[in-house]
């Protein structure tokens, strides 16, 4: 297994209203949290997306700064970047999508860097399952790990791509209304065989502030949702969620059902950070120490004694 | 501190539909629920509630059988049994009420029987708060501790008496809306935080199949929700977790937050068998060697190895 990344997604503009606030253009995108959050750990990670000649450089500096690979991005002179803007109920728990200029994304056709066609994890973030097939299709050497997430909009337009991809995938990792949508079972015990059957070994539900849940067979793992006095802004959390969750797994260089435990922990960790501030701001700032002391939290928070005699 | 635990609560007959079947008159009533989970510890645990004349000699003989002390179980002759029918939707979470037959409750002046008086631990199940306070004030010594569960329908309409009990309770253990209900909060940590300041030091919030939060100060430790195939009657399950949770402190004979932790889980586990079946079924056959089984399949379920280098 080397240590490389290669991550399919979207780097976006935002702008977010939540209970607590308003932000002006932000910076946004699946790939872009995935890749901060995969940006404390120990792996060469590559972004494959495609941005506008509007994207700042500012922006192009944080993310290399962050020491991500951005040969696979494309930017596209007279295009504007995929801007997306929502706002989020009284109990963060639901958004409203306000507007979404796909712009660049009509014309994404991801081209993975010859350096990243060996890559030994691949995460192919929430975006059309054709995009994602194209890029394993790519990959001259079988990937050790194939991680994906999608949401509600492929399942109902994209479904046969979407099992296509599913099939071929190690890790599925969605949330608890998509599994529902997904495999029409309420019970998430069922959903996860279900998931299982079509294909991968390790099905990870989300559950927002409920926490996780990793399904490898009958082996289950429960991650808290680590109480919060206040979440911020709810954007971004899953993709936090899921860099962490598969950066700590290069990084770790094994895959086993404690490993995938313990990555579950991490993505939680920084998915925690994440929605404590408006769009990337926590997780940029976040250092190791801070998350490491989050882990310890999440360890404390359901560590219990069995004495009951 | 003694054995001794006193429980406040109803004996009622129910009548449940779920999407998996439907039950004609079977045995419910919180105080049943609780009783039937706190007969598997070691305690000394005395049922206050009250009966009718229709209340069959099978059920008087099962709780007597469990060892429950029913000297405080008034029989009122020529009335009828507390009544409850209701109907629980598809995802089992909601539920509407059919049929609501007080009957004897409206009599019900509870009278604690001198033996329980010196009780150490109370436990003060989801009823009028008037007769909740009302048991509090016949006590003889002051309890090592008292429990208090309570419902929507007391937080709208017996508001003033409610915060009176709260004030005087040391564990209150209600559900994430109820929580919400009283404090007017989302975020369960400020809501957990008002709760606190009412009076209680022990605030357990429960999320049905999300698990459990206990909150001493800011110290927090969270239970998970057992993930469950199938999830067969919810009615009970509240209640078999405090009765769990409660008599589990008395038999360990010492009130910590760690014993605490542990407690929330025994309840836990205990809520985990009642939903598996209608009614108290499965609460009635469940052996103590099942019930290590499951407290140990939720250590499992949660424990994981901190390697993030």
């Amino acid at each position: 297994m080397n240590n490389k990344l290669l991550v399919l997604g979207t780097i976006a503009y935002d702008a977010i209203e939540t209970p607590f606030g308003k932000t002006g253009k932000i910076l946004g995108g699946c790939a872009t949290y995935i890749g901060l959050a995969a940006s404390h750990f120990k792996t060469q990670c590559g972004l494959l997306s495609i941005i506008g000649s509007d994207f700042e450089t500012q922006h192009l500096d944080l993310l290399k700064s962050k020491k991500l690979d951005l040969e696979g991005v494309e930017q596209l002179e007279g295009e504007k970047t995929f801007f997306w803007s929502g706002k989020y109920h009284n109990d963060l728990n639901t958004r409203t999508t306000i507007d979404t200029q796909l712009n660049v994304l009509t014309k994404f056709k991801p081209k993975v860097p010859e350096d990243f066609k060996d890559a030994s994890v691949v995460l192919l973030g929430n975006l059309d399952p054709n995009l994602q097939l194209e890029v394993l299709s790519q990959m001259t050497q079988k990937p050790d790990l194939v991680v994906m997430d999608t949401m509600n909009f492929w399942i109902e337009s994209y479904r046969e791509k979407l099992d296509e991809l599913i099939a071929k995938v190690d890790v599925i990792s969605i949330n608890d209304e998509e599994a529902r949508q997904i495999t029409q079972k309420h019970s998430l015990v069922e959903a996860a065989k279900e998931l299982h059957a079509m294909g991968p070994q390790y099905v990870v539900i989300k559950k927002g502030e409920h926490g996780a849940l990793l399904f490898n067979g009958d082996d289950i793992f429960c991650a808290p949702g680590l109480p919060l006095e206040e979440v911020f802004d709810p954007t971004g959390a899953g993709d936090s969620f899921i860099g962490g969750f598969t950066a700590y797994l290069v990084q770790r260089g094994k895959i086993t059902f404690d490993d995938m435990k313990t990555a579950v922990i991490v993505g939680s960790a920084l998915a925690s950070f994440t929605v404590q501030e408006f769009g990337t701001k926590a997780l940029e700032k976040m250092t190791f120490v801070q998350l490491a002391q989050r882990i310890q939290a999440f360890k404390s928070l359901t560590e219990f004694e069995i004495e009951i005699t």
